[in-house]
Order: C-alpha cells, then sequence, then structure tokens
C-alpha cells in the first residue's frame, strides 16, 4: 500500500536535502546587482568559502553546476594540446577527462576500476615515466559520486612530490566539501572544484574553483582563457560586475549566505564529525545485512568509503527494485546506481546509492534505513537480521 | 554527539507537520476580503470540510484553536445552568468541561481513567437516570490527545438511543479528523468540533464547528448566543464578511484549501487505512521492546487506540530523558506527556507521546521508531529485540 | 486595455500589505509548542506589544481577528445587563456595540454621523447625565474604518474626568496602532483592542487586549468570565500553554516576531510621522483634484483625518466604477465603501476608500494616487489639475 | 525624510521583479534529477521556450547569465580566428565583442554611437565590402541595455539577404525577450541568446541559446566545441543529465515553469502589448518633463526605443542624485547610467535607467513615474508640467 503521503526525503547523492534557512531567504525580491546590500553580503561569502576550502589562497564563483567548474578549472590552465594525467576511481573521474578532452587536451587515465580509490604510488609511477613532463596535471575525484570511493589526497601529493613532477594537483570536492574532511592548502592541493548542491546545501546552479598561487601563475602563462572561464577578474575584481562575469546569481547568493551561517554556527570540525557517524551506522547496518544476503557495500575498505554517499550492490534487478518500493510504498528517494552497468546488467539496476551530505542528522538516516529494511522485507529479499541495531548502536555510542 | 543538524522531524500531537503545498500556498500577498477570488475559495472550502467530517449538514469555522472550537459548540448550545455530562477518558475531557463550566454549565463528568475509552454502557445508565432529561448534551472526546484513548462514537450514539434520551452528541474530533475513520452522519453525532493544526495539516489557528438540524434548532431556542460564537451566520452567511465574524482568516484559508486538495487527491479512506497501518507499525515496535523492557503502550486494547497518537509509559524519568536524547542528538521531537502525573511522577515524567497525524508516511515513522530504539540503547533502558523488525513486517504487509 | 500584469498593489484598510520578512518567517516548519525556543520567543513579543501600546499594563493576545478582540475585551469587564455608552463616529463603533448587545449589555449610543469624529463633551454630558453611574464603560473607536474619522482620545479621557464617571474607557485602535499616534497610558485609556492585519502588519489571526489595573479590577469582580475570553491567565500565564488558552498560533507568532522587530527597527515615532506625511500627500491629492470634480475626503477636517485608512466620496456609481478600472486595468485594488449607504446610493458605490496602513512608502502611495488620477482621466470623470503635483510637494517637503 | 519602510520596487534592467508565483514555485525541496516528475517538466518548458522566442528549431539552456549565454552561442559557431562583424548600439554590443575576441575571434566593430540603433544599410555595406566571406557572423543586439536603443532586426536581416553574404545573424534578446516583438524565425535569425532574469521573470541562473538548422550545420562543421558549451546534446538530448551536461537547475525548472505559465496565459501578444503602452507612458511623462527642463530620453527616435527599459539623461551629477533620493527616500530603486560615461562626467552621473521588462503593471509604472517626480521637486530640478497626466492619458487611453 502506498504510504507515501508525507513528508518525502530526498537521498540521492546531490541536490541534497535543502534546509529550511537556505529557501527562505532565497524567496525574495530580487535585489540591486550594482550598488546596495548585495555588494557586501557577496564579498563575505569568500573568506567562508575559503574556510570550508581549508585554503587561504583564491576561489573563483561560477553560475553552473559541477560540470561548469570542470571545464572552468581546466580552461584556466590547460591548453589544447597539453595533456592530463587522471586517476579514475568511478564514473566521475571519466567524466572530468572527457571535459579535458573536450577543450582538446590530451588525457591519459589510470583506471583504478569500480571498488578502489586512487593508488598514489601508480600515479606517482606515471608521473615518474612522463620525464619530459609533458603532464600539465593530474585530475582527481576526491570522492567518486558513482562508487562511493573516496582517495587520500594527501597521499596522493606527497607521492607527486616524491617524483618531484611539477604537475598541477586539481581535485574535484563536489561530492565530498563540507562532508569529508579537505584541507586544501595543508594537502597541498593546487586546484580544487565545487558545487553549491551537495555538502554547500544550496539547490543546483553555483559552481566553485578554488586555486591557489601556483595556478594562478600557469593561468597567467597561458595563450589564452576564455573571458566566462577565466578566473582571474572573478577571484580578484576590480568592480563587482565581474565577480560573476555579467549579472550575479542573486537568489542563490541568499541562499548561500544561509548556508554557510549554518556551517559556521555548527563548526566545520563538528560537520566532518556528524557525517563520519552517520556514514558508519549506515556501514553497520548494511554489514549486518550482508551477513545473511546479497547486500554489499561497493567500498569494502571503510578508510576508502565516502563520509556523504554510499553505493551499494543489491544484485540486478534487486537495487532498482528495492528504490522503486522505497518510493512508490514509502516516501524515500534513493539514488540510482550510476557507472555501474556490467555485460549482466547493462541498466546497473544491481546498485544503488545513498546520499547522506549535508542536511542530515540522526533521525533522517535512521529513517532511512529502516524504510530499505522494510523493502527487503517486504520483497522478501534475504539480509541478515540486526541491521537497525547495528546503526543505532553507531549512534547511540557516539 | 550531537547529530541535530539537518531537517527536524517535530512528531508531537499537533501541531503536526505542515506539507510544503501548504506553507507554500500561505506565502502570499494578502487578498482583498471584501471581493474576487477569495470569496469563492472561501465558500469552495464548505462542501469538502463536510467530505472530511462525515456530514451533509452545516459547519462554521472560527479563527481560533481547539479550545476556541469547543467554547464555540457549547456557547451555540448550552445556556447558563443548563447541565452537560462529559464521559472523560483523558485530560482533553476534562479541558471541555472545564470550558463549559466557564460558560456556566453544571458538569457531571463520568471518569473512565487514563488508560480507558468511553463505555457507552455507563454513560447511557448516566442518561438513564436523567429521567427529568436535564442533561443537554454530552460532550466526548473521539481520541483523547492525552491517553490516545479512542473511544466508539458509533457505539455511544447506539446507547443513547436505546435509554431515549433527547441529549445532543457534541464529539471533539480534534486529535482525529482526517487520521482516525469519522462519520458525523452515520454515526449519529449532532455537534463535532475540529481544528486546524492537526489531520488538516494546516498551522493552528483554524477552529471547525459542525452541527446538524436537530443541533441548529436547539441554537435557536437559546436565549441569547454572543455574537462571535454564534454559529448561524457563520454557517449560513448573508454575505462573506459574516463567515468569520469579521476580517476573514485570508492566510489560513489559502493554506486549508491547499490541504484539503491534498486529501481529495488521497481520499478519506486511503487516509485512514495510511493511518492505521503507521499506527500499528508503531504498536508493533512497542510491543516488541516492551517484551523486555519498561516501555508499554498506554492503551492496552488496540481497538480503543487513535491512529494518530499515542502516549507510551516509560516510568520516571526516563520519558522525559528519552524525549531530551531524541531532540537533542537525533533531531527528532517528542510529545511531552499530558495528564499522566500521579504522586510517585508528579512532572508526568514518565510519559511521553508520538503524534502521528496528518502529512505522515512510512519513512517518517519508521525514522521516528529507529530514533526511539537509539535512545532506549544510548540511554541503556533494557529493551526487547525485534521492534524495528516488527515495524517493517506491519509496512512491508501492508 | 488590461494591464495588470504585475505586482499587484492591495490598497485596502486591512489586511494590508504584508512585508516579505513577515511572510518568510512564517513559511517554516511548525514548531514544538510545550517546550523549546517558541516559548521565549512569545514571551518575547509582550514587552514590544506594549511598546506599541505605549503602556506599561498588560496584554492577553487572542486567535482570533478584531471582531474576537472586540468581544473579548467586553467579555472580561460588562456582565450581562450592564451598560455601555458607545459613541459612534462609523459603522465600527455600531460593530462594536452589536457585539456588546450579544453579550447582553445595554447599550447607549451617541451617533456623530458618518463625517464627525466623537466629540468629547457630549460624552460627558452623558456621563454627567448618568448620576447613577450605570454606565460601566464607554466604547470608542479610535480610528472608524468606515468613515475614516479620528477622535482625540486623550480629550475623550479628560472630560470623562471631568464629570467624575467611573466608567471605563475602552478604545478600538485596530484601524490605527501602529499608524497613528496612540499612547494608552499618557492618555488613560483602561482598556484597548487591536489585531494583527492592519498596522502591525501579520496575516488577519491574532487579536490583542490591552488593560490596566482598573479594567483588572473590574475583571475580577465579574461573576463570570468565559474561560476562552478570560484575560487573566493569559496576561498572567502560570504556563505557556494558558497564553492562548491551547494552542498556540505558531506560525503567527514568528510573523508577529518579524514585524515587531521591523517597527523596532524603524520606530515608533518615525513611523507615526511616516503615516503622517504619506496621509497628507493623499489629501494633497484629492484635494486638487476636488477643485474642479466631485472628488470629495469624506472628512473635512485633517485634524480629524486618520493617517490609516481614507474615505472618499466621488458620488454614485462612480466610487465603484472607479475600483473596478483600478483593479481591472491597473493592478490597484481599493476599499469598498463601508457603511456610506444612503436612500439615494443603497449599495453605498458612492464611496471607496484607500487603505494605507503599516507597510507602506512613497513610491507605494505615489503610484496609488496616479493610477486613481488614470481611472478618473480613463472614466471622463471630472477633476481638478495638479493631484500628483500637490503629492509630491508633501513628500518632496518631508 | 525616509519614507522607504514598505514595499521596495526594484525598477532597474533586470533582474526585474519577481512574481510571487515564481518565487514559490522555487521553495521546495529538490526532486530527483534522474527519474519522476522534473523530467517531464523540464521537456514540457521546450516548447514554451520556442514559442515565446518565436521559433520551432531548437533551444540548449545553460545555467548562467547572459554571458554565459553570449559564449556559448558563439562557441558552437565561431572558431578561433574567426571573424565576427559586431554592430554595436550601445555598451552591450561591445561586451559581446570582447566575449568573442576572449574566444580566440577576430571583430569588426561598426560602432553606431550611445543614442542610435543599427543602421543595417552600415551592415549591409561592410558584409558587401567582405567579398571573401570572411566574417562568420553579425553579432546584433535586439536591445541594448545601456543605451535603451532597439534595432530593427528584421530590417537587418533583409540587408544581409540584399547583399547575398551568408555570414550567420546572432540576436542579443536579453533585454528585450518577453518584452519587446521578436519573432526568431519570420525575421531569419539564426542564433538568439537570452537568459531568465528579465522578461522571463525567473532569478538569475539560466541562459538560454536559440539557434535554427543553419547554425546547427555550422556547429557541426566546428573542429572543436567545448562539452560544457556544446548545444547539441542539450537540445537534442540523448538522456536527461545531457539538458544540462550536468545537474540540473532543480529549483530554477519550477521557476521557470510558473513563469511560462504565466506567459501563455497573459498570451504573448498582450505581454507586447503592455509593454508598449507601458513603455510609452513613460516616454509621455519624461518628455512633458523635459519641456521646462534637462530630462531627456537617450533615444529620441520612438520608433528605436525598447519597451523594456530606457536609459534617460538629466546631467551630471543629477542623475545619480535622483536616484540616491527615489531609493533613499522612496523605496525606489532606479538603473545606473552604463556605458555612458564622457570626459565631462567619467562616473556617469547624469545617466540613469529605468527597467519596465517583465512584471510590470499600470500601478507600477505610474508609482515609477510619480516618485521621479517628487524627487525633481524635492531636488529642485527644473522639469515641465504634466509629466502624470500625460502618464495618465497614455494608460487611461490603451
Amino acid at each position: 500500500m502506498d504510504l507515501t503521503q508525507g513528508r518525502s526525503y530526498l537521498a540521492i547523492p546531490g541536490p541534497s536535502v535543502m534546509p529550511e534557512a537556505v529557501l527562505r531567504a532565497m524567496h525574495r525580491a530580487a535585489p540591486n546587482i550594482y550598488e546596495g546590500e548585495l555588494i557586501d553580503l557577496t564579498y563575505g561569502l569568500i573568506p567562508d568559502l575559503k574556510m570550508v576550502a581549508g585554503t587561504r589562497h583564491h576561489v573563483a564563483i561560477y553560475i553552473g553546476n559541477g560540470h561548469a567548474a570542470w571545464e572552468a578549472a581546466l580552461a584556466n590552465v590547460i591548453s589544447r594540446g597539453e595533456k592530463v594525467l587522471v586517476p579514475a576511481s568511478g564514473r566521475f573521474g571519466y567524466g572530468w577527462s572527457e571535459i579535458a578532452e573536450g577543450l582538446g587536451a590530451q588525457t591519459q587515465i589510470i583506471d583504478f576500476g569500480r571498488q578502489s580509490p586512487i593508488d598514489s604510488e601508480r600515479v606517482a609511477d606515471a608521473l615518474a615515466a612522463d620525464t619530459g613532463h609533458e603532464i600539465k596535471a593530474v585530475l582527481a575525484v576526491h570522492v567518486d559520486t558513482s562508487t562511493s570511493a573516496r582517495s587520500d589526497i594527501a597521499a596522493l601529493r606527497k607521492a607527486m612530490d616524491a617524483v618531484g613532477h611539477p604537475a598541477l594537483l586539481m581535485v574535484d570536492c563536489i561530492a565530498s566539501l563540507g562532508c569529508d574532511r579537505f584541507e586544501m592548502d595543508a594537502w597541498g592541493v593546487d586546484v580544487m572544484v565545487a558545487a553549491s548542491q551537495k555538502g554547500l546545501m544550496v539547490p543546483p546552479g553555483l559552481g566553485f574553483v578554488f586555486f591557489n598561487d601556483k595556478a594562478a601563475a600557469v593561468r597567467e602563462s597561458m595563450p589564452r582563457v576564455s573571458r566566462y572561464w577565466d578566473w582571474t577578474p572573478r577571484a580578484n575584481p576590480e568592480f563587482y560586475y565581474q565577480l560573476f562575469c555579467g549579472t550575479a546569481p542573486t537568489h542563490h547568493i541568499y541562499g548561500l549566505r544561509a548556508a554557510l551561517d549554518m556551517i559556521k554556527a555548527e563548526g566545520l570540525e563538528h560537520i566532518w564529525a556528524r557525517h563520519e557517524i552517520l556514514a558508519r551506522a549506515i556501514w553497520a547496518a548494511v554489514e549486518a545485512w550482508g551477513q545473511d544476503g546479497p547486500m554489499r557495500l561497493n567500498m569494502a575498505d571503510p578508510a576508502h568509503r565516502s563520509h556523504a554517499v554510499t553505493s551499494l550492490h543489491l544484485g540486478a534487478p534487486h537495487g532498482t527494485v528495492l528504490r522503486r518500493w522505497t518510493q512508490d510504498q514509502a516516501g524515500l528517494t534513493l539514488g540510482i546506481g550510476l557507472g555501474m552497468s556490467t555485460d549482466a546488467d547493462p541498466a546497473g539496476d544491481g546498485y544503488f546509492r545513498f546520499g547522506h551530505m549535508g542536511h542530515v542528522n540522526a533521525q533522517m538516516i535512521l529513517g532511512l534505513l529502516a524504510t530499505v529494511q522494510s523493502g527487503l522485507v517486504a520483497l522478501s529479499i534475504p539480509h541478515g537480521p540486526g541491521g537497525i541495531e547495528a546503526a543505532s548502536a553507531v549512534i547511540a555510542g557516539a
């Protein structure tokens, strides 16, 4: 029976659940974009964004989604014909690589499969082999939303340094910023891209490119950067209009202000800890179910699992069937499996994902898990007992 | 650790969870209150309200809460010095009785305690003893929000008829309308009172008094009814301004319109069935926990339990301690125990309540239950295993 | 041609234009009504409401409209059979009188017609004639919304004192609070009633009764006050639930908080000055139009004109025809004439009203006036030149 | 005196006044972006967007502002080193040209000054001189927001055809779409760019590129188009995710749906007529003021004036001083002068602009004009009489 008539819960890996305060802040008349309160309000976002990114360097804000941020970042430092190295831990590594190709770059991919993070040593080996230093940048995805693999970015930097390769380290934190610990400067990241609709809890529509002075110098050496993508005037505007290369995204600015206020009020360390505990609760439940049934976390090693998104395997077609049940019977929308198709499962129906990024608390995650368990029961999918008890234990012990 | 930073869940027995569509409808400029769209829109609410109440008779809408509706209903049919019989199954029976006393009525209370519904036979006995027919009305609470006792109103009517007493049957459906099955005309109810903030899913601020022709005739015989409470012009206005005895509650009207649209779209029978299944899931979990621990449903007999609110006993101070844990650690706000104090527990800390009325679906209730279970674990409160499994089974089997 | 597709402007005398901040504050999940932030937030409204009323005494808040506040105020101090004196300067004086009659009071009306304020001397004469002091209260409307007559309440108090009559002075400030200067304590007002939807800029749904210790003592001497109307527990609650005699009007509380914040930020003296200047701008325009045409301000003497509402005469059917034009062609909704019907104009089509209360600024009022002028042109209604110039001069000179 | 506390009116040339229905539609939980209602809802926008543009061909939607749409359009048809001809009638012609240069194009500008529209004959002459057909596209701004010059696009097409030049005709309708008549197919436009925040009444954040089959063929011949800008998969997606090259702009989609519903309900012809009448009212007022004072419409010939934005000259520093007065004293925000600086007036303080695009009606425009007139009075700026009368006459006669 359809038991969905209540507050729906969208637990996909982005867009995430929008806080009431964010939506309320966006429900307003348009402001003047040339003078007045919007100007100071926008400039006030900058230090807070940098705090979230762990950088004292630069940020350019783009009206756009994550793909826009990908292209923006590349457009500032990679010219046609130049080479990038892409260690891929899932679909989104390939996605960024395709954007690089679209800009005319040569791409060298190291594929770590669908169940492993980036292996820094193999990246280092590839760089070491590049004795001519043709590789201009390494494009790494911190958390690949498709596999939920989380890679060790600090280790990657160390490995790059160990072989003395000058390539830029460019990192996609779209699925991890504001969820998983990330420290741009401390970890030696040169360029980082993010977007509004995940850990930052704002509707899709803003992309962010953070970059340090080394990256800024590379951009200065570029023969040409398109006006719209050029990060220089955006990050160091002479006048406000340059910040967004034209009309400002007025309503998103108010939403982002509200979201950053929430982040500052909770504190970044607390936010990271909250995401970790909720992720551990999820893992505990799934592992209990998997004791006597087919459900598996896609990432075997907890050290390499995202705290913001979890990819799960249930076997085709059960992944999709379970998603349909939670949505059509219980009011819970889970994420589709992405980039996980195989010959035996061309549609990827064996996989599904939980998004648990940003505005998520214990009662939401426990509701998600208990609903999934109800679906397993309803669909007669075998599963071990004690899933919720295991999750409860994690949360109770926090 | 505080894991509350996410979407809060208010699971108290009113106000209930407000649907997005209702809040959105209320976020608007004020309309003209003398002409224009508001007029037709308001009149259009009437048949839908009657449908929800199961009556083809009359309804008067008041700007007010449930207490206002209580007083309004009484003010139309009870004069100073007249007598009412109040079979009480909890605090709210007493509450209505106090309102009657405030209007100068004599009240005769039959107290059925805090764990029993109204016993129709005892009411019939009292009426039979009233050979002079001094009792002008029986004031019955369908679902008493404090105890979560649900009484059999149809049976009460039959018992009243069996003794041939002419008293009006007045029923408080504040906590049940739009949740538990209620059929005003079919069950022979003369006057029914309700409010906006529970099953009707609209912010507090509207009270409703439904009445049939018998009650209308009683009102006509009243020596005086205050202008504000008089239901006659409200229910049968010559002009719009009379509908609300003055300025209309403009924004609530839009909210109520949205809520009634949702109710019609789902269908009342489906809504009742949804509430029943979700209530059964709650009962199943609590009963499992109670197998090896102190938690108890306040109402032992499922036939007498509300489908909209559940009162629980955990023993002082655990009821309150658990509530604090779910709110401060998990983002779930439960209802306080109300009207359940004893000498040993003067503050009523042994009790707490779940509200599950209106805009509630499976994932919400499962989240509520799994959160409560986590609290029990965190607080080392003994409880039997399998609570969530039992709830899952109910929902999976629906 | 229909030129209405834009932001509509509702310029009726209540509900007034709702500020964005108020609507935004009301667009939120319901809060707990027994514990938590709502409690402090509600108590925090009290000193601010008193500040707006100019009193250090008491206030009871009711879920209701202005008529509810009328009845509530009377129910606390007037018993059946007791007498009230009602000096009427328009329809709303009669309205309050009818509410008094509905409660069983004897009413003595002094009718000052439709174009005059209350004459304190005539009230004093009536009180002087009441040598037995049977008159328990004088019910005066500060600004009668129908005629836009504003009466001198301080003078009324002095006149009452001069004849040494002990009657309570009860004042309806529904249309004036937060618009026209009003100082409850300084002016010697015993009871004052107001509502949310005019100068307080909150949707209809809240009524307020302010009362001083003298009135409180009268209430204590009452043989009976209904529970719902009783102001004592509302104004001096032992616990929160008594503040509203039941469920709190949660969303209106948030809206009122936002509105009071705006009022405090602007300052009451500034608010009064703003309303006065905008009113003078309106008068200047209408007087210019009236130099060579039929339009007249209903109140001839500026000293007796409201700063919040203006009643105008254009002659039937032109008042209504003009209203229709501004609404259907220009997006401006004006108030209907109310209580102004005559034998020659039974529908009152010769009159209409401007509401200019609360959230109104210069550009709105100038838009209203220029639209009315356009309507006069479109409908070939004679009018003198220079209306907008005259209004501009007032605003420019402010 | 500050008379601003009321509803502010933002009358700048974009972002325009956001309709309540649009903001309400955007105040909602995020939807699933892979399945469910969003998919059909998004595809349903396409025919309506084409209707507004007057084309049966293609549209690609970008998350971005007008500058993004400029770059997107160019990126699909202009390669590095190729040539474009830019007939400029204001700052925005230069702006688009700069974007072209940023992409590596050669630009040839014909500057028509700041008070003239594009002269088609001069464009034709330039094309005729391009015997080698090196010019790949003509970039024309329909309405230049800086000057408010409106150019005759149909005539431009005819002139291009007359000289038999194969260049694409690319038109910027950012400031005109949904305001001034525009018929893409009938007028022979190959590529048209627009954005959400003006006549389309949606917050900044969406850009649109419409293109016909001729333009599509040019794109197919391009050696490389960046993935993000490539219009092909956006306009003809194999799956939903391609529509926006990644995450969809969920909340803007709902807002755009609401706006298009309003546009369809009113009808495009009616919308164009409304804008024309309101523009004529503005012109009439300004011309009256200019009879005896310094205020001038920047565009002398009504046939070349935009119906959506009006640039005005008052002489430095009065333009800016007047803007400050209307904002700080009356609650009306006007647009700054843009691109109008001279040696004598380096900051462009002599100019200012009215935005009157999208959600604008008669009472708004009349309020704007009467407020400006009040400012002229307050600031003792000479002006002829009868400005509002003249505007009233236009509106009354409509």
